[in-house]
């Protein structure tokens, strides 16, 4: 255990794979990230993000921080534990999925609007503060009655929540937009943009619409109809507001929802009296939006759709790290060495499987991690090169090592 | 609400100061981070960090995260939702401190030796994976009776905690001795590491000693005994182990526990049967330390110890920001943000007060705030110049705008 030299030698890694995914588990995602060593499960609906999973969740996270702070939204992070209070002043408390607890003095939250509007009122001075919004970054808690889809639907999973607050619904119908397009640019930095689907779904008690965006996959949770034609998406919720012939047009698939936007309107501001005087003295009520992305779920669909049975392959802004480097034996060690050396001088993130492994064994552990570079030194290979393989364009050819790092895109 | 440009401006963070602390509020730290606008009480013990309070808190996070990785230290992150047959293979099911939930199937993790002995246990080949470490920051739950000490005794809190896996007890005295090491780089690099005393304490049922890292402040809620010969301290729970003479020599004082170490022995391995076969195929126990600090009690402690009733100081570490920019009017802006951005050009983070306010309230503010360098524009400063405060240093004079930037040390 010495100082990391910022390249990650695989034998220092809390690390292993597995060669059967684990017994009666169903879930595609789950079945290969326990098996690639990414994740534990715990319990039910509860996992532990082992050293490569972390790596790939706060990849995600990055990503999506980077496009919420873009769109103005104020990074906090507010608390598991609510007053029980909190959820009787918005009439939520009896919702089924909320675990109690502390003597049914206190819940865990499941969703944060209980918190965050009291926080803003008391942080927002003025109507000259609107629009604002914060977001968060926090673990959430819902007690799901059979949580079977891995990281899918947990009871205790990683979310992205914003929230945006507005004098005008006008207002929040434009800041709306501008979320909507950075959800965008974070499924598509995520690897998952051509599968992604703006949905029309049932805005409830709120608003006309809210809206979901589907990853379609053939093991996905949900059936949503695909509108060629608009380039969106409905969920079945509401395929009852359209005509047989409409639906006739749209194409049934299966997909994972991978984030939602709502438009709350003045429902939790007025319950806890959060208005503000405007210009003119008025007191206007407050206008909410509200923004999730699962970040562990993320985990979880980027698995489900880019994995097969025995292999896996991440998409370049969440790989856990660039280049995998892969001696096939003690005697290239030192190449091998050599190798990770120079990518990491140009900026690459490297895993060097530096264990007494056979090569057979290195390679197939290579597949299920699922790194997007491979550079592997074997016997055969001449000096000065590496057999490179950019898994994602599945092309492999030997090249020399000063090539290398510039073949690798950079995460 | 537009992309920052790497300068935040004042007028875009969901933030304000309060010309009086919480009514009611006993405790320093959160007398001060309150007011501050650092954090939000959400309940007793229950505390959301607000913009600048989470820039503190991720500073502290990432000086851990890094002297934890530097003795070798596997990040992970486990969950808080533990089932409750983890604690009775344990015994420790009935700890008053758990919250229970779930209908008493799971419980809040206010520790995770429940959790990460069998983790490891499955994650461990081998004796020759041995020793290794593993190390979490995530959120803790404690059912504390009467939390009244703001930020330093939660109900949901903060927490770095390792724990290392070792194949004997001389293993982990050598180890135990290496992240002693490491916790006083960290506390000397949260601008702790003077008043920060190796402390002796009893070892439980687990071993002779544990050690704590106490933070000496008239406010503390502990009191220990300082061996000014030794350049150690010892924990009032040891007291009677030594002579009437011994203890005359001993200096008492009041401290915040701001760490603790544990060597636990094999108590947790044996509970879980987690054995490896050593080199000649006969099974070893394993021996575990674990290491904690409260990443939330260290923003908490900071503040305490340094800050009087209307000013903060934050070390340069921990600090939300390098340097608060303060234009004193609007005819400063222009100068004010060019200022600003010069320091960015240099990497320096900047906070940069475009508000519309009165010089007085935005002084008094930037006191309350405590970035550690001030750079303010006037009326009355010369064109190319600025009035720089280093307030750790308690100096302020007018320098060039071109000499500011090395003026401030970088965080």
């Amino acid at each position: 255990m010495t100082r990391s030299q910022g390249v990650t030698r695989q034998s220092t890694l809390a690390h292993r794979t597995r060669r059967e995914p684990p017994a009666g588990e169903p879930s595609r995602n789950a079945r290969i990230l326990e098996r690639a060593g990414y994740v534990d499960k715990l319990m039910a609906g509860v996992y532990s993000f082992l050293p490569l999973g972390l790596r790939v969740l706060r990849n995600i996270e990055d990503i999506v921080r980077d496009e919420m702070t873009a769109v103005g939204g104020n990074e906090v992070l507010m608390p598991a534990l609510h007053p029980i209070a909190a959820w009787e002043a918005t009439g939520r408390q009896d919702m089924p999925i909320l675990f109690r607890t502390g003597g049914d003095t206190a819940v865990l939250g499941p969703t944060h609007e209980e918190v965050v509007t009291p926080l803003m009122a008391a942080q927002v001075a003025s109507y000259k503060d609107l629009p604002t919004a914060v977001f968060q970054i926090q673990n959430k808690f819902r007690d799901e009655a059979r949580p079977k889809s891995g990281l899918l639907r947990g009871r205790e999973f990683g979310m992205k929540d914003m929230y945006s607050f507005h004098l005008s619904g006008a207002d929040l119908e434009t800041y709306y937009e501008q979320v909507a397009d950075a959800y965008r640019r974070v499924f598509a930095r995520c690897g998952l943009g051509e599968v992604t689907h703006y949905t029309y779904a049932s805005g409830g008690d709120f608003c006309e619409f809210s809206h979901e965006f589907q990853a379609v996959t053939p093991h996905g949770e949900d059936t949503v109809y695909l509108d060629h034609g608009k380039g969106t998406a409905i969920n079945k919720e509401i395929l009852d507001r359209y005509t047989p012939e409409e639906i006739a047009e749209l194409e049934p698939v299966r997909a994972i929802e991978v984030g939602n936007i709502f438009k709350l309107g003045t429902r939790f501001a007025d319950a806890v009296g959060f208005r503000l005087p405007d210009a003119t003295g008025v007191p206007q009520r407050i206008h909410m939006g509200c923004y999730g992305i699962g970040t562990t779920r993320l985990v979880g669909a980027i698995a489900e759709i880019l994995s097969t049975d025995d292999a896996m392959v991440w998409p370049a802004g969440v790989a856990p790290y660039a280049v995998h480097v892969i001696p096939l034996s003690a005697q290239q060690h030192q190449r091998a060495e050599e190798v990770a050396a120079a990518l990491h001088r140009r900026g690459h993130t490297v895993l060097l499987d530096d264990r007494p492994a056979r090569a057979g064994a290195k390679l197939a552990d290579a597949d299920l991690i699922g790194i997007p570079h491979r550079a592997v030194v074997g016997a055969r290979t001449e000096e000065g090169r590496v057999e490179h393989s950019d898994r994602l364009a599945d092309v492999t050819r030997t090249v020399p090592v000063a090539e290398l790092a510039q073949l690798v895109t950079a995460v």
